[in-house]
């Protein structure tokens, strides 16, 4: 059974009733979201171009990747090369999915799909006007750098940038 | 100015009304989150132990490290201690705080506090009735195979593992 507390323009706020494998049943709180895709945009010398954007539930600015929600009817590809010029004004000539994540899977159904993006060519930048943000290109062992000493804080982009470091590594 | 939408057990939805730094003042649906806090647990001999564990919200079963919400009052290191034991059912002679990410920040405050716990010994698993999960050791290199194949997805899993991996690779 599912009790809709919210539906809002981002968000909706369930309360489901489930029986887990257990033979328990509870209710649980239950944010349901339509999904995003995010981009390490990566350049042929290995700088990545990160964003250092307003987010108020974080209480600031911090460093992320390019990244946005899925529109209605729109594939995570598609997503992530709109994204990518919208926030950064760059297009690619090659998109590799490195993972799909689940951010907050204890309350969240949220998915964001992670790419990697090389061959950029410069494109249009477009913000939106709720979007506050800088471009930053850096890089990578730098940016990695960045996640140990604890400036990157966002999860999306540790897993996109350690990824790719990992990658970079072994391949 | 907050519109509190929903008080639950476990998230706290509102809609803030948010000045931005650019001047525009935007309704933001926000989750007020209490935090958490996750552990890699890793043997000396380099496996680290995760979980299989039912998620609703990702709707099926899937490999985490041990975490949990903080209780009130509770600090992120008691907390890593107090699941590390409860879900896996053991201690750890040393934390280490490898980053604390913010998992959503588009539109939750969520805040989780990734330690790697090592020096293990046995104590005393004791799961709450909601927790559907089985124990899993695996090499390390192993778990970063499962993130780069997609069968481990789980964000803070996918920070904590290869955290810990590229600490082990240049330190």
């Amino acid at each position: 059974m599912t009790k809709n507390i919210f539906k809002g323009k981002v968000v909706t706020l369930n309360v489901e009733t489930v029986t887990l494998p257990n033979g328990v049943t509870v209710d649980l709180e239950t944010i349901r979201h339509p999904g995003a895709a995010a981009v390490v945009p990566m350049k042929d010398d290995g700088t990545v171009i990160l964003i250092r954007q307003f987010r108020h539930a974080a209480g600031g600015f911090i460093y992320e990747i390019p990244a946005g929600k899925l529109n209605p009817g729109e594939t995570p590809l598609a997503c992530a090369c709109r994204e990518l010029e919208e926030e950064i004004g760059y297009r690619a000539g090659s998109f590799e999915l490195l993972t799909s994540i689940f951010t907050a899977p204890g309350f969240a159904d949220e998915v964001i799909h992670v790419y990697r993006a090389t061959g950029l060519t410069p494109g249009r930048q477009q913000l939106d006007r709720d979007e506050v943000l800088e471009v930053i290109p850096l890089p990578l062992a730098e940016a990695v750098d960045m996640i140990a000493d604890g400036r990157i804080r966002d999860a999306k982009t540790i897993v996109g940038l350690q990824s790719v470091y990992i990658m970079g590594k072994v391949g």
